[in-house]
């Protein structure tokens, strides 16, 4: 029906009213007094979203251009890192890598697993040269619906003193408690489409003083990407090029939005929904890709070979848009999203689209045990 | 007074109510079907823009992304580039190709005075062993509201042979007239918060086989500015990471509002109004810093020692950003922006603005001589 699609996905995530109005204000000058009004604002409040007292810096860029910067402003070429691959993000932050010239070194895990954190342990304790320069995690490996143990891989790579921990925040910031400064955590970077609840157009990297100090000594030309450049503007409420000024009135509103709620209620909604949505799966005789002990709260991704059937019924006769499997996981999986502006009716809703789907396709499940076990778990 | 403000500067510039209302439409996917449509209008109509059969790619950075992403896919550490400089831009390329460790060679101008031709021509023309590889233009130097002569620097570097030609066309594009593919630019950059109408927030890339074929043989490191990424997504109506979604909505309204004005329509709108604005100022007692032949279509540079009181009370009694001189010419210019979406009464508005303002700061001249000689020149 027209105009009345339903995004499920796990980015661009569903932008509420306010943001969409905020959005289609008309563009004042990014030089003038007032826009580094909302500067100021966006800068405090983005502080508060990552627990932090670091510096917070918005770039026009992707996520992958955040990740992008979060690396080549801290590191050097032939440096030897380690990143964490379990997914397609993950082979991404590693191919950057490689493509920069760092001596890359991936640990691997099947897209579903979570990541051995044994194996960085061994690798960062036997680096007794201190040659790690970083490691390199994506928290919500966003294609396999997995959220990977970063606080013990973080815990290993604190033990080892040298080593930068550079996050791919992308799909956990906003839907799960990451305390950037009680954990310590380098660079971390997220992306604007995701939990922030605005389009995609910005990215965002948190930058303690251990990056910073890395920062001086990095050897990778960069100017459109220096994070040096962003963090003396930011100083003056302003930056360093023109900003997607648009983006960031919907920001502005959005923060404001996320501030009433509160972290608290907002990671416990995002566990609530990975919950019904998990709970749901099973109950309708389907099976997740990632163990429930490291479930992204972020995105639920689902097995079955028939999950193109079910993406194509639920969008043509629902205008429900579903994700699906990527790479190798083409047709095996779909992935129900359930990050950012996401509440417990848009849950419940799809799950019972999802059911009668499932009955259409003829799957054989207990009629409405889907529902039932969604309800019961956001009850 | 509230909500009453008045773009005329050379970026942000005004935006149609059109594209505000896409811009604030929900986002959809960017990896379906329907986007893909989006993403195949778009791309039709950029060419038509640029005048060429060439690829004009769509990143998510501001014009200065667009620029580098533009040196850095074509060219190799060490290569020897001309840089064209009499303005902030210029000096701007300039150290982006310091950066990244280009041989670089500034052929400098006073702010205000067209690049010498002549220069480029001896340097090119001494260079027998083709160590030149690039020859990078700021096409109108917003700083200085100065157009430099593409043309005839363009006939050397074609004479020369080896080197590609790079061109700056952030406030050219959309507003002078820049057949692409008669002049056979290699590579051309221009941002969305100019002459296109929408917000900033998207960069553009126009590039020819010539810079192709460079681009196979350029060796930094990129990821995310990687144009060949972008090339290969772009021939199936894609992007190879998500793209600013709602710019892009505005942007396919923008496009279908440019192609009802026509291009020519277009340019002689921008030629009419830099006109107006230059014998308005003229009429009113100031001087100009770019001379009449060399003179941007995007903004006009006015000198007078009270810019910034000027400025100041254009802001606060009309409600009108002008925008002041940069690093130096701080203090010393105000410029008007006539680029984009600006009419005839809109530069009408600011002239009367600008007669009552000077008349309020003492300024002596012939009343009504500002507003008289504008409206003869838009007659």
């Amino acid at each position: 029906m027209e105009d009345k699609h339903m995004l499920m996905i796990p980015g661009p995530t569903p932008v509420p009213e306010k943001v969409l109005i905020a959005l289609g204000k008309h563009p004042i000058g990014h030089r003038s007094g007032d826009f580094s009004k909302i500067i100021a604002e966006i800068n405090q409040n983005l502080k508060w979203l990552h627990q932090t007292k670091n510096e917070v810096l918005s770039l026009n860029v992707s996520g992958t251009g955040a990740m992008e910067a979060g690396m080549i402003n801290f590191l050097s070429p032939g440096d030897r890192v380690l990143v964490g691959v379990n997914g397609k993000f993950g082979d991404r932050w590693a191919q950057i890598c490689e493509v920069f010239g760092l001596k890359t070194e991936r640990i691997t895990s099947d897209w579903g697993t979570p990541l051995d954190t044994e194996e960085f342990r061994n690798l960062l304790e036997a680096d007794s040269n201190k040659e790690i320069k970083a490691v390199v995690i994506t928290h919500s490996e966003t294609s396999a619906g997995v959220l990977n143990d970063l606080e013990t891989i973080n815990k290993h790579v604190k033990a080892h003193g040298e080593a930068l921990i550079i996050v791919d925040a992308v799909t956990s910031l906003g839907a799960y408690n990451l305390p950037i400064d009680d954990l310590g955590l380098d660079v971390v970077a997220s992306g604007s489409q995701k939990g922030y609840m605005i389009p995609p157009g910005l990215g965002f990297i948190c930058v303690n003083d251990k990056a910073w100090k890395a920062y001086e000594t990095s050897k990778f030309p960069r100017f459109y990407m220096d994070l040096g450049k962003y963090k003396k503007a930011n100083a003056k409420d302003s930056t360093p090029f023109t900003p997607p000024i648009n983006l960031m009135f919907g920001l502005q509103t959005a923060l404001q939005m996320m501030q009433r709620e509160g972290l608290e209620n907002i990671f416990a909604r995002h566990a609530r929904l990975t919950q019904a949505s998990r709970v749901a799966a099973k109950a309708m005789g389907l099976s997740l890709l990632a163990p429930d002990n490291a479930a992204s709260t972020a995105v639920t991704a689902i097995k079955t070979d028939d999950a193109e059937a079910i993406r194509s019924t639920m969008r043509k006769k629902y205008d429900i848009a579903l994700a699906g499997g990527q790479d190798h996981l083409k047709g095996k999986i779909f992935r129900i999203g359930h990050l950012g502006w996401v509440s417990d009716r848009d849950l419940l809703t799809t799950i019972s689209c999802l059911e009668a789907t499932l009955t259409e396709l003829g799957h054989d499940f207990d009629a409405k045990a889907g529902v039932k076990a969604a309800a019961a778990a956001l009850a």
